[in-house]
């Protein structure tokens, strides 16, 4: 396990490669890179860091690091309307990596890449103390004004959420070295699928175009049901009410819940869905779910923006769930 | 000095101000910023971290770490020829900042933005062990294709240096804090303004359209000069040959060199001088240094490019020098 010596070494090493022949990389041996929006598209930008021990475990596959840190940028792009183009990426290692770190770490992101139909243009590499950490900034373009908002919902507006929730919340409390809460079932093969959730969050980038098309205000979910919605609402000036009851759940997650729906709490604010909140009119609600449908992506219809502030989640039992926490939050 | 709570509010009420009325940051409020370049234009992007302990110490005036975050990015941007316009900033923090801290981090931001006329429009802030950390991804502009390159210099160029050299590896050792190496004469004002070209560094933004004009190849110098010469030379396939007393100095390098010739070492290879490294044709090199003066901007011949590979960097004896460490690397 022997160290690479050198940041040249790494970047020409690893990093080149992902960078393949896109002509405003420069093959990463230049101090920038350009883009060039499409003549009519605005350029879409995301930042997100993801560190070990906050974000994901030191010792998890380097190749799921890899992918995660993308996966979050790119699900913030496809939730705005945009397709995903380029990144740069701010890299900060504790130690010399290894090669089978690093070779481990730059598949994650080239499977990453391949699947997101993204690519890296540049990065900065350095050593410091402290935890491993990812910073990327992503680009993806949007026709010119077209970027979808948060702090667009409306008074009436039907709310939606793609795919699942709460599998990546379930999914962490069943990782080795957390305590498995007592009583929760679990087959191997479910708590794999819902560890894969954590581990290998999904953007929906199919839903890009839905969303430009359809929606009128869009946020991925990262922090959690509770407080993305709120923040959401916050924006927009309206409050929402919502049925905890039509979540959409995994078969893996509708067991652990069936027996113990405290867990409801947890999916409404367990953070990492990566899946995406949008709010549409009740005139375009059908033709969102369509649209959705044909590019394969299935969306749930879990409540309306109402008018006021504050968010409503009426529970199984018809009353409104209280939260300890409202969702992740650094501070 | 009590902390601020909450990454929203550390958003809104120091943050968002440094938005401005930017449209595409929506006032700090969504998940991502969007930029429209103007018409044949390219994007030119930047990515560039620092940390507490490497790049600055933790001590430091939080104003001084706002400033110096920003100037290393639009230090690579002008050097590419761009027009510094925007920028997305990643901040990782340890612990919950006091009001002011905040309040200084920004003004200095704040100050940097006014100086270098770039304009904060989105990020990401979180809390993680290890040290104080910025990652800036900064934006700028040039017409379509005409990005200056670090590997575009041939043989017969002359090589040119903006400003003067060493200053700031000169300031860091005369902070306090360090052992003042023995004998180095400076005055306290020669030390002051040494030490303001580590903790303040000044881009050459003037210079920007001269690079893009003239220039045959172009890099900022932030490594140290032996490193980054070194560096173009390769991305160009060509050498150089440099005369160490030709380098412009200070009047207070110049007082500590003339004592202690063993610290042109230094002066080569100390890094973070943030001036402009560039080659011209021989036709040019009169125009460039024509248009430099007339933004403003001292420039001084160091060189040719020579053919083959390497660098030669004739001492004060006529003799090469040689250096124990070509510049900083982080492995």
């Amino acid at each position: 396990m022997t160290a690479i010596v050198g940041e040249a070494a790494i970047i020409q090493q690893y990093f080149a490669p992902l960078a393949g022949h896109y002509s405003g990389a420069f093959g990463l041996r230049d101090d920038a890179a350009t883009i060039t929006p499409p003549p009519g598209h605005d350029l879409v930008v995301s930042v997100d860091a993801i560190a070990a021990g906050v974000h994901f475990f030191p010792n998890d596959d380097p190749s799921d690091i890899g992918w995660k840190a993308l996966a979050v940028n790119v699900s913030d792009l496809v939730a705005k309307g945009a397709v995903p183009h380029a990144y740069v990426m701010a890299l900060a290692l504790p130690e010399p990596p290894t090669a089978a770190w690093m070779s481990a770490f730059t598949h994650g992101l080239d499977q990453a890449q391949r699947a997101f139909a993204i690519t890296l243009v540049g990065g900065d590499t350095d050593r410091r103390p402290g935890p491993l950490s990812i910073t990327i900034t992503a680009f993806g373009f949007v026709p010119t004004g077209r970027m979808v908002r948060r702090g667009t919902a409306c008074v009436g507006d039907h709310v939606f959420v793609s795919g699942t929730l709460g599998d990546a919340a379930l999914g962490l409390r069943l990782s080795p070295g957390w305590d498995r809460p007592p009583g929760w079932r679990a087959s191997d093969a479910q708590a794999a699928s819902l560890r894969a959730r954590y581990l290998r969050p999904q953007p929906r980038c199919a839903l890009a175009p839905v969303v430009r098309e359809w929606a009128s205000a869009s946020m991925d979910l990262s922090d959690g049901l509770a407080k993305d919605i709120g923040r959401m609402c916050a924006a927009s000036g309206v409050g929402a009410l919502l049925d905890a009851t039509g979540l959409p759940l995994s078969a893996a997650a509708r067991g652990i819940v069936e027996a113990h729906p405290d867990v409801w709490s947890l999916i409404a604010t367990g953070g990492d869905d990566y899946e995406i909140l949008a709010t549409t009119s009740g005139h375009d609600a059908e033709r969102f779910v369509a649209a959705a449908a044909a590019v394969g992506v299935p969306v749930t219809a879990i409540g309306r923006i109402c008018s006021g502030h504050g968010i409503i989640v009426s529970g199984p039992d018809g009353r409104p769930l209280s939260f300890d926490k409202d969702g992740y939050d650094h501070f």
